[in-house]
């Protein structure tokens, strides 16, 4: 009892300290402030001691060094959006939420940079961009409500890999707040930096377990001059796949994205498209192409054409921007909309050569007959991208199965070379765990994300992610 | 004395320990090898004690074991080429030399990837991926004899980065020999890898002071349909600058590389290259268009028209491969050239906002007038990129000035947001010494590279360097 009350009280100290550096406006412990950042998982709910919300560098500074001196770990977050798996449930938290963190800082056009702060939204950081005729290359996969922040900071996003690599290739500079709250900047604002260490690529994909990032600097790109986008349905996923390796390999187009979805993303998507589908659609692909007017047409008219060959039941194709972002919203709706048909699926992002996606994909369907259970498979399949959902509907048992079947496939991944968020070899985790010491030597940047002190946590609070 | 004949006895010992574990024809400690692998530097020579030469991953790890153990640095070596300024003459050392390690491991053309040993040479490798129609951006900059291990470990390389990206782009996986002698995977061979930290790019970039890179993957590109070179001479720099700008910021011309070179490298290169150059020309511009045919064409011709407003006083234009190659060798000649007019000059590469190239240089040809020292300057300004080199022809006095020249360069370059080699701030410093140590505790991994122990050393062998 007085062990409690004693932890009341150094909750209230904590509190009242963090209110008198920052400002008691930006700082919230009130029960609605606490259970909207609350998380679900199998362990139950975990509700934050406080929820900040800093405006600036110089406030999520004095932030760190206050949790650091009292051992507080601290979890980010961005504009709202969904904690990924890595989240932890743990009993003693701080949420930081970068929401308000949401200027662009400095456009330079002629340099071809921006500048911004983490929670800038993605279609917000586009819109501006525009101005100036350029383009930041991680449209069009992006949620509008995602920030730059999240994209970074787990170097996901971009579903124009294809053409224009990943986020990381983007990321010019990074200011940076240290877990004992120094403010550091990586990198330089140079398309050629030479400088010692890359630290700021490192902190790309470090989902802020190493330090809360507060500046971004981005690569920009001239706007192309024409973009164009087709959707194509297919009776079985062979004549998908066989059409992905004809546009892949034997042509060379020069494509910005190619999306792959089977049948029950397909039903799960159809009720909310503007798409007319036909019902023994068994495979569908998104596929987007940019460049100038005559080679867009050019390419276009062949994809169409490879399509026909490998027995399209039904393509569509957009010239204008109102008619793409109809067939490019089919993409965008896959992973809410499969939310929709299930609380509850297995989730996992897998990467293999791109070859070999079609040997996965064929494993996981003969596992998906094997188990009875039901898959829904979608992803960037020309970069060789699957993201691998099994739907657990009917409980216990089924969730059993279907981590089961998750296993299966990651082995089957790495024997052919591919990755996984949960697959890291032991030498790495060692190294990482290093890695993460060295930066945040008492562990209160995001515990649980990446890997982590409770992996044990993480797991559960990943495999059955409410989404 | 007799510590002396104690250390021979060391010496010998690590010798044979060396032999027993790899095979004697690997190891070297005549007088001739090591003489070949001496470092020339102000502080005198100095010879390594012994060469070694492995073949396989295996033997770079027993290597790697048994020098830890002793205590002894080593310095890692590609297929030859000349040391770089950060190699360091120390005591006793060990020279590690790749040469030999130049296998192309495997060729995926289907996932545009490719699996090489340090020791391959850029032209080995384009020659191999050509066969299947692909390429590897680094080329058309660089040297025949210049090894893939070499531009990772320095991020270098690459002058086609304007278009392609920089070399760190193009690293997939990397197999690795920590200093202890053990054999890490980093990165995987798959275009999107979502796995932890990125220990890959981490490794990129970093000069082997962490670990001997053994194997490399990297991604390729399709062979662009068409490529194209355009050399165009202006009387003044000021023209050549416009020109660049037209280019790139008002008509967003798909460039491969733009390459700008001054009186200096004019002259130095005019004796070498079988292009006639007219006397009075003070700038010059290499241009490398790629793309597929209708592009290139309309390109080239569009760049032709702007050389021409902004006055130029020649412009040469290449289609074909073999008048492409001597138009492009006068970019490749500059530096070997310079060197022929002078063995000592001092070298500087910036890297700046593409905007601030005209204020920087401005910057330099005044001090260089102030000071009355010849300057040298060339580099890819498309991207940035600065290659600033001071002409010291005679003696002590001249060294002084120009190295008050570079010092004021360089706060200019660090104050306008650029990076030089020699500019890192100290908690960079600190964080990366942090970082060397985690994976180097003993700091046996190229001492002098990138920062080190003994970074005055370093300095005045790199402001000295012979070339």
């Amino acid at each position: 009892m007085e062990l409690q009350d004693q932890n009341k009280k150094g909750d209230k100290d904590l509190f009242e300290e963090l209110c008198s550096a920052i400002g008691r406006e930006f700082v919230f412990d009130n029960i609605e402030e606490r259970e909207r950042y609350s998380f679900n998982g199998v362990n139950g709910e975990s509700m934050p001691d406080v929820v900040i919300t800093p405006h600036s560098t110089e406030q999520v500074s004095k932030i760190l060094s206050i949790v650091n001196r009292h051992n507080i770990p601290i979890c980010t977050r961005g504009a709202g959006a969904i904690l990924s798996g890595g989240a932890l449930p743990i009993e003693s938290y701080i949420v930081l939420d970068l929401k308000n963190m949401n200027r662009i800082v400095e456009l330079n056009a002629r340099d071809l940079t921006v500048t911004v702060e983490p929670g800038v939204c993605i279609k917000n950081l586009q819109d501006e961009v525009a101005k100036s005729r350029l383009f930041y290359t991680s449209e069009p996969g992006i949620l509008d409500s995602t920030t730059i922040g999240g994209i970074v900071s787990k170097c996901t996003g971009g579903m124009t890999g294809l053409k224009y690599g990943v986020t990381r290739d983007y990321v010019l500079a990074l200011e940076i707040v240290l877990p004992d709250g120094s403010v550091i900047n990586a990198g330089r604002k140079t398309l050629k930096s030479v400088a010692g260490y890359d630290l700021a690529r490192f902190f790309v994909g470090s989902e802020e377990t190493l330090g809360v990032l507060t500046k971004i600097t981005l690569k920009l790109l001239p706007m192309p001059e024409k973009a164009c986008t087709i959707v194509t349905l297919f009776k079985d996923i062979d004549s998908a796949l066989k059409t992905t390796d004809s546009i892949l390999v034997h042509n060379h187009l020069s494509l910005r994205s190619l999306e792959f979805a089977d049948k029950t993303c397909i039903d799960a998507v159809s009720d909310f498209s503007e798409m007319e589908i036909p019902a023994e659609a068994e495979a569908l692909l998104v596929i987007d192409v940019d460049g100038n007017e005559k080679n867009v047409a050019k390419d276009i008219s062949r994809i169409d054409t490879l399509c026909k060959e490998n027995g399209a039941l039904k393509t569509s194709i957009a010239h204008t921007d109102e008619d793409r972002n109809i067939l490019l919203d089919i993409g965008k709706l896959i992973s809410p909309s499969l939310s929709k048909i299930t609380s509850m699926r297995l989730n996992e992002e897998l990467s293999v050569p791109r070859s070999k996606v079609g040997g996965v994909l064929k494993n996981v369907y003969e596992l998906s007959k094997a188990y009875s259970l039901q898959v829904a498979v979608f992803g960037q399949i020309g970069e060789g991208h699957i993201n691998l959902n099994v739907i657990c509907k009917n409980g216990e048992t089924v969730e059993v199965s279907a981590r089961n079947l998750v296993s299966q496939i990651l082995k089957d991944v790495v024997s052919i070379g591919g990755t996984a968020k949960t697959v890291l070899q032991p030498h790495e985790v060692e190294m990482m765990k290093g890695l993460k010491k060295m930066f945040d030597p008492k562990g209160i940047m995001n515990p649980g994300r990446l890997f982590g002190n409770s992996s044990a946590h993480r797991k559960d609070a990943k495999y059955a992610k409410e989404i």
